[in-house]
Protein backbone atom coordinates (compact mmCIF):
# COMPACT_ATOMS: atom_id res chain seq x y z
CA UNK A 1 0.00 0.00 0.00
CA UNK A 2 1.10 3.54 -1.38
CA UNK A 3 1.55 5.95 1.42
CA UNK A 4 -0.98 9.36 1.13
CA UNK A 5 0.26 12.52 0.14
CA UNK A 6 -0.99 15.94 -0.06
CA UNK A 7 0.00 18.39 -3.13
CA UNK A 8 -1.47 21.78 -1.96
CA UNK A 9 -1.40 25.27 -4.11
CA UNK A 10 -2.24 28.02 -2.55
CA UNK A 11 -1.97 31.18 -4.38
CA UNK A 12 -1.84 34.88 -4.67
CA UNK A 13 -5.03 36.11 -2.53
CA UNK A 14 -3.50 34.66 0.42
CA UNK A 15 0.08 35.53 0.27
CA UNK A 16 -0.43 38.77 -0.23
CA UNK A 17 -2.55 38.74 2.85
CA UNK A 18 0.12 38.49 6.23
CA UNK A 19 -3.24 37.72 8.35
CA UNK A 20 -4.80 35.07 5.94
CA UNK A 21 -0.75 33.57 4.92
CA UNK A 22 -0.07 32.99 8.67
CA UNK A 23 -3.42 31.05 9.40
CA UNK A 24 -3.33 29.20 6.32
CA UNK A 25 0.28 28.52 7.10
CA UNK A 26 -0.42 27.17 10.85
CA UNK A 27 -3.32 24.85 9.41
CA UNK A 28 -1.11 23.36 6.93
CA UNK A 29 1.82 22.65 9.78
CA UNK A 30 -1.24 20.96 11.58
CA UNK A 31 -1.84 18.38 8.76
CA UNK A 32 -0.24 14.91 9.50
CA UNK A 33 0.67 13.45 6.26
CA UNK A 34 3.41 13.84 3.93
CA UNK A 35 2.52 16.90 2.27
CA UNK A 36 4.22 19.65 -0.39
CA UNK A 37 3.31 23.32 -0.69
CA UNK A 38 3.58 25.37 -3.57
CA UNK A 39 3.01 29.06 -3.67
CA UNK A 40 2.10 31.61 -6.54
CA UNK A 41 3.35 35.19 -6.53
CA UNK A 42 0.48 37.63 -5.41
CA UNK A 43 1.39 41.09 -6.26
CA UNK A 44 4.64 41.56 -4.24
CA UNK A 45 6.29 40.86 -7.68
CA UNK A 46 3.97 43.41 -9.42
CA UNK A 47 4.65 45.65 -6.67
CA UNK A 48 8.34 45.71 -6.26
CA UNK A 49 8.84 45.74 -10.22
CA UNK A 50 7.00 49.15 -10.24
CA UNK A 51 9.36 50.20 -7.93
CA UNK A 52 12.25 48.84 -9.67
CA UNK A 53 10.65 50.39 -12.89
CA UNK A 54 10.15 46.79 -14.41
CA UNK A 55 7.06 47.01 -16.41
CA UNK A 56 4.04 43.89 -15.95
CA UNK A 57 3.85 42.97 -20.04
CA UNK A 58 0.95 41.09 -21.00
CA UNK A 59 0.11 39.82 -24.58
CA UNK A 60 -3.78 38.36 -24.77
CA UNK A 61 -3.98 38.02 -21.33
CA UNK A 62 -0.69 35.70 -20.85
CA UNK A 63 2.58 37.37 -18.49
CA UNK A 64 5.77 37.80 -20.82
CA UNK A 65 8.71 37.04 -19.07
CA UNK A 66 11.67 38.99 -19.85
CA UNK A 67 14.99 39.08 -18.45
CA UNK A 68 14.02 42.08 -16.01
CA UNK A 69 10.93 39.75 -15.31
CA UNK A 70 12.54 36.79 -15.02
CA UNK A 71 15.13 38.03 -12.00
CA UNK A 72 12.43 39.78 -10.66
CA UNK A 73 10.41 36.75 -9.93
CA UNK A 74 13.07 34.65 -8.99
CA UNK A 75 13.97 37.60 -6.04
CA UNK A 76 10.60 37.82 -4.93
CA UNK A 77 9.06 34.42 -5.74
CA UNK A 78 12.10 32.04 -4.67
CA UNK A 79 13.57 34.13 -2.48
CA UNK A 80 11.48 36.69 -0.52
CA UNK A 81 8.05 34.94 -0.44
CA UNK A 82 9.79 31.83 -0.38
CA UNK A 83 12.09 32.00 2.43
CA UNK A 84 9.34 34.26 4.83
CA UNK A 85 6.83 30.76 3.97
CA UNK A 86 9.90 28.66 5.36
CA UNK A 87 10.44 30.55 8.26
CA UNK A 88 7.10 30.73 9.33
CA UNK A 89 6.21 26.99 9.01
CA UNK A 90 9.74 26.16 10.94
CA UNK A 91 7.96 28.64 13.18
CA UNK A 92 4.97 26.46 13.32
CA UNK A 93 7.44 22.72 13.80
CA UNK A 94 6.92 22.05 10.25
CA UNK A 95 10.14 21.12 8.90
CA UNK A 96 9.67 23.32 5.45
CA UNK A 97 12.64 22.95 2.87
CA UNK A 98 12.17 26.28 0.36
CA UNK A 99 12.80 24.87 -3.36
CA UNK A 100 12.26 26.05 -6.84
CA UNK A 101 12.54 23.42 -9.25
CA UNK A 102 16.08 23.87 -10.54
CA UNK A 103 16.94 22.85 -6.80
CA UNK A 104 17.89 18.75 -6.81
CA UNK A 105 16.88 19.21 -10.84
CA UNK A 106 13.00 18.98 -9.03
CA UNK A 107 11.34 19.99 -12.34
CA UNK A 108 13.14 20.31 -15.46
CA UNK A 109 11.26 22.70 -18.14
CA UNK A 110 11.67 23.70 -21.58
CA UNK A 111 11.44 27.57 -22.66
CA UNK A 112 8.10 27.83 -24.25
CA UNK A 113 8.70 27.62 -28.23
CA UNK A 114 8.35 30.71 -30.04
CA UNK A 115 5.13 30.98 -32.32
CA UNK A 116 3.00 34.01 -32.62
CA UNK A 117 4.12 35.35 -29.38
CA UNK A 118 7.57 35.27 -27.72
CA UNK A 119 6.89 34.40 -23.53
CA UNK A 120 10.49 34.77 -22.98
CA UNK A 121 11.69 32.98 -20.35
CA UNK A 122 8.85 30.52 -19.54
CA UNK A 123 8.41 27.22 -18.87
CA UNK A 124 6.76 24.41 -19.85
CA UNK A 125 7.31 21.00 -17.80
CA UNK A 126 6.92 17.19 -19.48
CA UNK A 127 5.22 15.51 -16.62
CA UNK A 128 7.25 12.39 -17.09
CA UNK A 129 10.74 14.00 -16.50
CA UNK A 130 10.20 15.27 -12.88
CA UNK A 131 12.57 13.84 -11.01
CA UNK A 132 10.39 11.87 -8.44
CA UNK A 133 13.62 10.66 -6.82
CA UNK A 134 14.88 13.43 -5.62
CA UNK A 135 11.82 14.82 -4.07
CA UNK A 136 10.79 11.47 -2.55
CA UNK A 137 14.42 11.56 -0.68
CA UNK A 138 13.48 14.63 0.75
CA UNK A 139 9.86 13.42 1.84
CA UNK A 140 11.39 10.45 3.25
CA UNK A 141 13.74 12.50 5.42
CA UNK A 142 10.99 14.09 6.78
CA UNK A 143 11.39 17.27 4.98
CA UNK A 144 8.41 19.37 3.53
CA UNK A 145 9.16 20.73 0.23
CA UNK A 146 7.81 24.70 -0.59
CA UNK A 147 7.91 25.24 -4.16
CA UNK A 148 8.20 28.84 -5.41
CA UNK A 149 6.59 28.94 -9.15
CA UNK A 150 9.84 28.65 -11.15
CA UNK A 151 11.47 26.02 -13.27
CA UNK A 152 14.31 25.85 -15.11
CA UNK A 153 15.70 24.53 -18.45
CA UNK A 154 19.11 22.33 -17.27
CA UNK A 155 21.18 25.23 -19.20
CA UNK A 156 21.53 27.61 -16.78
CA UNK A 157 18.19 29.49 -16.79
CA UNK A 158 15.18 29.65 -14.44
CA UNK A 159 12.18 29.75 -16.26
CA UNK A 160 8.97 30.53 -14.57
CA UNK A 161 6.03 28.55 -14.75
CA UNK A 162 2.52 28.64 -13.55
CA UNK A 163 1.94 27.62 -9.74
CA UNK A 164 -0.82 25.77 -10.56
CA UNK A 165 1.02 23.24 -13.50
CA UNK A 166 3.95 22.81 -10.95
CA UNK A 167 1.11 21.61 -8.57
CA UNK A 168 -0.09 19.21 -10.90
CA UNK A 169 2.81 17.86 -12.61
CA UNK A 170 4.71 17.84 -9.17
CA UNK A 171 1.40 15.34 -8.11
CA UNK A 172 1.11 13.28 -11.09
CA UNK A 173 5.00 12.47 -10.74
CA UNK A 174 4.83 11.43 -6.91
CA UNK A 175 1.62 9.44 -7.85
CA UNK A 176 3.84 6.47 -9.30
CA UNK A 177 5.19 6.04 -5.24
CA UNK A 178 2.05 7.64 -2.91
CA UNK A 179 -1.68 7.93 -2.99
CA UNK A 180 -1.85 11.78 -4.04
CA UNK A 181 -4.65 14.15 -3.49
CA UNK A 182 -4.09 17.40 -5.20
CA UNK A 183 -5.71 20.41 -3.29
CA UNK A 184 -6.24 24.14 -4.72
CA UNK A 185 -6.58 26.53 -2.44
CA UNK A 186 -9.15 29.38 -4.02
CA UNK A 187 -11.55 32.27 -3.34
CA UNK A 188 -14.43 30.12 -2.86
CA UNK A 189 -15.91 26.94 -0.54
CA UNK A 190 -15.91 25.00 -3.62
CA UNK A 191 -17.51 24.13 -7.23
CA UNK A 192 -20.95 25.46 -6.86
CA UNK A 193 -24.03 24.93 -8.30
CA UNK A 194 -25.11 28.92 -7.77
CA UNK A 195 -22.23 31.10 -8.29
CA UNK A 196 -23.80 33.59 -5.65
CA UNK A 197 -23.95 31.02 -3.21
CA UNK A 198 -21.19 29.91 -1.34
CA UNK A 199 -23.27 27.15 0.05
CA UNK A 200 -23.88 25.79 -2.80
CA UNK A 201 -20.65 23.79 -3.10
CA UNK A 202 -21.06 20.19 -5.14
CA UNK A 203 -19.42 17.97 -3.09
CA UNK A 204 -18.15 15.30 -5.23
CA UNK A 205 -17.82 15.20 -8.75
CA UNK A 206 -16.56 12.29 -10.99
CA UNK A 207 -16.56 12.31 -14.90
CA UNK A 208 -20.64 11.00 -14.85
CA UNK A 209 -21.42 13.78 -12.88
CA UNK A 210 -19.03 16.64 -14.59
CA UNK A 211 -20.77 15.44 -17.70
CA UNK A 212 -24.50 15.75 -16.39
CA UNK A 213 -23.26 19.30 -15.01
CA UNK A 214 -22.21 19.96 -18.70
CA UNK A 215 -25.34 19.28 -20.05
CA UNK A 216 -27.42 21.28 -17.35
CA UNK A 217 -25.01 24.49 -18.20
CA UNK A 218 -24.92 24.70 -14.11
CA UNK A 219 -21.46 25.42 -13.85
CA UNK A 220 -19.29 29.08 -13.86
CA UNK A 221 -17.58 28.98 -17.04
CA UNK A 222 -14.41 29.98 -15.04
CA UNK A 223 -14.72 27.03 -13.44
CA UNK A 224 -14.59 24.72 -16.38
CA UNK A 225 -10.66 24.80 -17.14
CA UNK A 226 -9.97 23.99 -13.33
CA UNK A 227 -12.00 20.66 -13.58
CA UNK A 228 -10.55 19.59 -17.09
CA UNK A 229 -7.20 20.20 -15.29
CA UNK A 230 -8.12 18.10 -12.19
CA UNK A 231 -9.47 15.26 -14.62
CA UNK A 232 -6.12 15.17 -16.97
CA UNK A 233 -4.28 15.44 -13.17
CA UNK A 234 -6.43 12.15 -12.18
CA UNK A 235 -6.28 10.32 -15.84
CA UNK A 236 -2.37 10.36 -15.31
CA UNK A 237 -2.22 8.84 -11.91
CA UNK A 238 -3.24 11.35 -9.51
CA UNK A 239 -6.06 9.86 -6.81
CA UNK A 240 -8.42 12.37 -6.24
CA UNK A 241 -7.85 16.15 -6.83
CA UNK A 242 -10.00 19.13 -3.98
CA UNK A 243 -10.69 22.69 -4.71
CA UNK A 244 -11.95 24.76 -1.92
CA UNK A 245 -11.43 27.13 0.21
CA UNK A 246 -7.75 27.92 2.09
CA UNK A 247 -9.65 28.21 5.16
CA UNK A 248 -11.05 24.97 4.88
CA UNK A 249 -7.66 23.41 4.48
CA UNK A 250 -7.92 20.90 7.70
CA UNK A 251 -11.38 19.88 7.20
CA UNK A 252 -10.24 19.22 3.18
CA UNK A 253 -7.21 16.88 3.97
CA UNK A 254 -9.87 14.45 6.07
CA UNK A 255 -12.37 12.05 4.85
CA UNK A 256 -15.16 14.65 5.31
CA UNK A 257 -14.37 17.47 2.99
CA UNK A 258 -16.05 20.73 2.99
CA UNK A 259 -15.18 21.84 -0.83
CA UNK A 260 -15.13 19.42 -4.03
CA UNK A 261 -13.99 16.60 -4.44
CA UNK A 262 -12.97 15.25 -7.85
CA UNK A 263 -12.33 11.72 -8.68
CA UNK A 264 -12.35 9.32 -11.58
CA UNK B 1 37.19 6.24 8.89
CA UNK B 2 34.96 9.26 8.16
CA UNK B 3 33.57 10.73 4.43
CA UNK B 4 35.68 13.40 3.36
CA UNK B 5 33.39 16.95 3.38
CA UNK B 6 34.77 20.34 1.59
CA UNK B 7 32.75 23.20 2.78
CA UNK B 8 33.73 26.36 0.32
CA UNK B 9 32.75 29.94 1.01
CA UNK B 10 32.63 31.89 -2.14
CA UNK B 11 32.54 36.09 -1.61
CA UNK B 12 31.47 39.01 -3.04
CA UNK B 13 34.19 39.77 -5.75
CA UNK B 14 33.72 36.39 -7.65
CA UNK B 15 29.52 36.82 -7.36
CA UNK B 16 28.80 40.36 -9.20
CA UNK B 17 31.57 39.17 -11.80
CA UNK B 18 29.40 36.76 -14.31
CA UNK B 19 32.39 35.36 -15.92
CA UNK B 20 34.54 34.84 -12.99
CA UNK B 21 31.32 33.39 -11.42
CA UNK B 22 30.49 30.85 -14.04
CA UNK B 23 33.80 29.31 -13.99
CA UNK B 24 34.43 29.41 -10.18
CA UNK B 25 31.07 26.68 -10.91
CA UNK B 26 32.12 24.95 -13.06
CA UNK B 27 35.22 24.19 -11.01
CA UNK B 28 33.31 23.52 -8.43
CA UNK B 29 31.29 21.66 -9.70
CA UNK B 30 34.23 19.15 -10.62
CA UNK B 31 35.30 19.00 -7.43
CA UNK B 32 34.57 14.52 -6.76
CA UNK B 33 34.15 15.02 -2.89
CA UNK B 34 30.74 15.74 -0.45
CA UNK B 35 31.05 19.68 -1.05
CA UNK B 36 29.10 22.64 0.38
CA UNK B 37 29.00 26.15 -1.16
CA UNK B 38 28.35 28.87 0.92
CA UNK B 39 27.93 32.25 -0.99
CA UNK B 40 28.28 36.16 0.03
CA UNK B 41 26.17 38.86 -1.42
CA UNK B 42 28.33 41.25 -3.77
CA UNK B 43 26.89 44.65 -4.55
CA UNK B 44 23.64 43.30 -6.36
CA UNK B 45 22.13 43.78 -3.07
CA UNK B 46 23.49 47.25 -2.76
CA UNK B 47 22.41 47.99 -6.48
CA UNK B 48 18.60 46.41 -6.35
CA UNK B 49 18.56 48.43 -2.77
CA UNK B 50 19.33 51.54 -4.43
CA UNK B 51 16.70 51.34 -6.82
CA UNK B 52 14.11 50.39 -4.47
CA UNK B 53 15.07 52.92 -1.85
CA UNK B 54 16.33 51.27 0.20
CA UNK B 55 19.56 53.18 2.13
CA UNK B 56 22.57 50.51 3.12
CA UNK B 57 22.91 51.80 6.51
CA UNK B 58 26.25 51.28 8.67
CA UNK B 59 27.60 51.87 12.41
CA UNK B 60 31.33 51.58 13.21
CA UNK B 61 31.64 49.77 9.80
CA UNK B 62 29.10 46.74 10.34
CA UNK B 63 25.84 46.55 8.26
CA UNK B 64 22.52 47.74 9.92
CA UNK B 65 19.66 45.18 9.14
CA UNK B 66 16.23 47.28 9.10
CA UNK B 67 12.54 45.92 7.93
CA UNK B 68 13.76 47.19 4.63
CA UNK B 69 17.08 45.52 4.34
CA UNK B 70 16.37 42.06 5.54
CA UNK B 71 13.45 41.83 3.13
CA UNK B 72 16.01 43.08 0.64
CA UNK B 73 18.88 40.45 1.48
CA UNK B 74 16.21 37.65 1.70
CA UNK B 75 15.00 38.37 -1.89
CA UNK B 76 18.94 39.08 -3.39
CA UNK B 77 21.05 36.80 -1.84
CA UNK B 78 18.23 33.57 -0.84
CA UNK B 79 16.48 34.37 -4.12
CA UNK B 80 18.48 36.12 -7.16
CA UNK B 81 22.12 35.03 -6.33
CA UNK B 82 21.21 31.64 -4.73
CA UNK B 83 18.60 29.96 -7.51
CA UNK B 84 20.79 31.41 -10.49
CA UNK B 85 24.13 29.49 -8.60
CA UNK B 86 21.75 26.67 -8.38
CA UNK B 87 20.71 26.46 -12.05
CA UNK B 88 24.43 27.19 -13.50
CA UNK B 89 25.43 24.28 -10.95
CA UNK B 90 22.61 21.75 -12.59
CA UNK B 91 23.78 22.84 -16.23
CA UNK B 92 27.28 21.41 -14.83
CA UNK B 93 25.41 18.23 -13.67
CA UNK B 94 26.17 19.04 -9.63
CA UNK B 95 23.23 18.30 -8.23
CA UNK B 96 22.79 21.20 -6.34
CA UNK B 97 19.81 22.53 -3.93
CA UNK B 98 19.83 26.17 -2.82
CA UNK B 99 19.61 26.95 0.63
CA UNK B 100 19.26 29.57 3.61
CA UNK B 101 19.51 28.55 7.53
CA UNK B 102 15.49 28.25 7.95
CA UNK B 103 15.51 25.61 5.26
CA UNK B 104 15.34 22.68 7.05
CA UNK B 105 16.22 24.38 10.14
CA UNK B 106 19.72 23.65 9.25
CA UNK B 107 20.96 27.06 11.27
CA UNK B 108 18.88 28.35 13.58
CA UNK B 109 20.30 31.48 15.21
CA UNK B 110 19.75 34.07 17.80
CA UNK B 111 18.81 37.88 16.45
CA UNK B 112 21.91 39.43 17.85
CA UNK B 113 20.71 41.45 21.39
CA UNK B 114 20.83 45.24 21.31
CA UNK B 115 23.73 46.90 23.33
CA UNK B 116 24.78 50.28 22.19
CA UNK B 117 24.20 49.57 18.82
CA UNK B 118 20.71 47.56 17.52
CA UNK B 119 22.03 45.76 14.37
CA UNK B 120 18.41 45.16 13.25
CA UNK B 121 17.67 41.40 11.95
CA UNK B 122 20.85 40.17 12.65
CA UNK B 123 21.57 36.66 13.67
CA UNK B 124 24.34 34.86 15.76
CA UNK B 125 24.81 31.30 15.40
CA UNK B 126 25.26 28.83 18.25
CA UNK B 127 26.95 25.97 16.73
CA UNK B 128 25.93 23.55 19.01
CA UNK B 129 22.43 24.26 17.80
CA UNK B 130 23.40 23.57 13.74
CA UNK B 131 20.70 20.60 12.56
CA UNK B 132 24.22 18.46 11.12
CA UNK B 133 21.51 15.27 10.80
CA UNK B 134 19.37 17.27 8.56
CA UNK B 135 22.04 18.22 6.26
CA UNK B 136 23.82 14.88 6.50
CA UNK B 137 20.63 13.51 4.80
CA UNK B 138 21.00 15.68 2.22
CA UNK B 139 24.39 15.28 1.26
CA UNK B 140 24.09 11.19 1.73
CA UNK B 141 21.29 11.90 -0.36
CA UNK B 142 23.84 13.47 -3.13
CA UNK B 143 22.72 16.74 -3.00
CA UNK B 144 25.16 19.65 -2.79
CA UNK B 145 23.81 22.31 -0.67
CA UNK B 146 24.11 25.77 -1.82
CA UNK B 147 23.89 27.89 1.09
CA UNK B 148 23.03 31.69 0.90
CA UNK B 149 24.00 33.78 4.10
CA UNK B 150 20.54 33.78 5.58
CA UNK B 151 19.59 32.09 9.11
CA UNK B 152 16.20 32.55 11.03
CA UNK B 153 15.32 32.52 14.86
CA UNK B 154 13.10 29.74 14.69
CA UNK B 155 10.19 32.68 15.68
CA UNK B 156 9.18 33.02 11.89
CA UNK B 157 12.24 35.85 11.14
CA UNK B 158 15.00 35.34 8.88
CA UNK B 159 18.04 36.72 10.28
CA UNK B 160 21.32 38.08 8.07
CA UNK B 161 24.32 36.41 9.09
CA UNK B 162 28.15 36.83 7.09
CA UNK B 163 28.83 34.47 4.90
CA UNK B 164 32.04 33.62 6.38
CA UNK B 165 30.68 32.55 10.09
CA UNK B 166 28.28 30.09 8.25
CA UNK B 167 30.67 28.53 6.38
CA UNK B 168 32.76 28.40 9.44
CA UNK B 169 29.49 27.04 11.72
CA UNK B 170 28.12 24.45 9.06
CA UNK B 171 32.18 22.85 8.95
CA UNK B 172 32.26 22.63 12.71
CA UNK B 173 29.01 21.18 13.00
CA UNK B 174 29.76 18.63 10.38
CA UNK B 175 33.20 17.68 11.71
CA UNK B 176 31.40 15.27 13.89
CA UNK B 177 30.47 13.12 10.52
CA UNK B 178 33.23 14.51 8.22
CA UNK B 179 36.86 15.28 8.04
CA UNK B 180 36.11 18.90 6.77
CA UNK B 181 38.44 21.12 4.81
CA UNK B 182 37.03 24.50 4.91
CA UNK B 183 38.09 26.53 2.36
CA UNK B 184 38.05 30.30 1.58
CA UNK B 185 38.05 31.54 -1.21
CA UNK B 186 39.49 35.31 -1.18
CA UNK B 187 41.07 37.73 -3.65
CA UNK B 188 44.75 36.72 -3.41
CA UNK B 189 46.65 33.58 -3.99
CA UNK B 190 46.91 32.82 0.06
CA UNK B 191 47.88 34.40 3.52
CA UNK B 192 51.39 35.77 1.94
CA UNK B 193 54.50 36.95 3.21
CA UNK B 194 55.14 40.18 0.99
CA UNK B 195 51.65 41.50 0.89
CA UNK B 196 52.61 42.96 -2.87
CA UNK B 197 53.94 39.41 -3.93
CA UNK B 198 51.28 37.21 -4.73
CA UNK B 199 53.73 34.79 -5.50
CA UNK B 200 55.03 34.56 -2.24
CA UNK B 201 52.56 32.29 -0.29
CA UNK B 202 52.61 30.77 2.51
CA UNK B 203 51.90 27.15 2.22
CA UNK B 204 51.33 25.55 5.45
CA UNK B 205 50.83 27.57 9.18
CA UNK B 206 50.17 25.90 11.82
CA UNK B 207 49.82 27.50 15.21
CA UNK B 208 54.02 27.55 16.16
CA UNK B 209 54.66 28.47 12.66
CA UNK B 210 51.89 31.16 13.39
CA UNK B 211 53.17 32.40 16.40
CA UNK B 212 56.45 32.92 14.73
CA UNK B 213 54.84 34.66 12.06
CA UNK B 214 53.21 37.02 14.75
CA UNK B 215 56.51 37.41 16.54
CA UNK B 216 59.01 38.83 13.28
CA UNK B 217 55.31 40.92 12.60
CA UNK B 218 55.64 40.22 8.81
CA UNK B 219 51.84 39.24 8.40
CA UNK B 220 49.38 41.52 6.53
CA UNK B 221 47.43 42.95 9.60
CA UNK B 222 43.71 42.03 7.96
CA UNK B 223 44.62 38.63 7.36
CA UNK B 224 44.67 37.86 11.05
CA UNK B 225 41.34 37.95 11.67
CA UNK B 226 40.99 35.00 8.56
CA UNK B 227 43.79 33.53 10.53
CA UNK B 228 42.22 33.31 13.71
CA UNK B 229 38.49 32.15 12.98
CA UNK B 230 40.58 29.18 11.05
CA UNK B 231 41.91 28.11 14.01
CA UNK B 232 39.20 28.41 15.91
CA UNK B 233 37.04 26.49 13.75
CA UNK B 234 40.61 23.78 14.02
CA UNK B 235 40.20 24.05 17.47
CA UNK B 236 36.42 23.23 17.75
CA UNK B 237 37.32 20.08 15.16
CA UNK B 238 37.36 21.34 11.81
CA UNK B 239 40.61 19.34 10.03
CA UNK B 240 41.96 21.97 8.12
CA UNK B 241 41.21 25.56 6.85
CA UNK B 242 42.23 26.61 3.41
CA UNK B 243 42.65 29.99 2.13
CA UNK B 244 43.07 31.08 -1.27
CA UNK B 245 42.35 32.13 -4.53
CA UNK B 246 38.81 31.19 -6.41
CA UNK B 247 40.52 30.13 -9.49
CA UNK B 248 42.80 27.69 -7.87
CA UNK B 249 39.63 25.88 -5.82
CA UNK B 250 40.67 22.59 -7.73
CA UNK B 251 43.91 22.11 -6.74
CA UNK B 252 42.92 23.96 -3.39
CA UNK B 253 40.69 20.58 -2.74
CA UNK B 254 44.17 17.89 -3.49
CA UNK B 255 46.30 16.90 -1.13
CA UNK B 256 49.17 19.34 -3.77
CA UNK B 257 47.53 23.19 -2.90
CA UNK B 258 48.56 26.34 -3.59
CA UNK B 259 47.11 28.20 -1.13
CA UNK B 260 47.19 28.35 2.51
CA UNK B 261 46.58 25.44 4.34
CA UNK B 262 46.27 26.16 8.11
CA UNK B 263 46.28 23.09 10.59
CA UNK B 264 46.50 22.21 14.02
Amino acid sequence: MKDRLLVIKVGGNIIDDEKKLSSFLKSFSSVKSHKILVHGGGKIATDIGNKLGIESKYINGRRITDDETIDLVTMVYGGLINKKIVAQLQSFNCNAIGLTGADGNIIPATKRVVKDVDFGWAGDIDNSKVQNQNLKALINNDFVPVFASLTHDEHGHILNTNADTIASSLAVALSINYDVRLIYCFERKGVLENIDDNNSVINLINKEKYKQLLDEQKLFAGILPKIDNAFAAIDAGVKEVLIGDANDLIQNTTGNTIGTLITQ
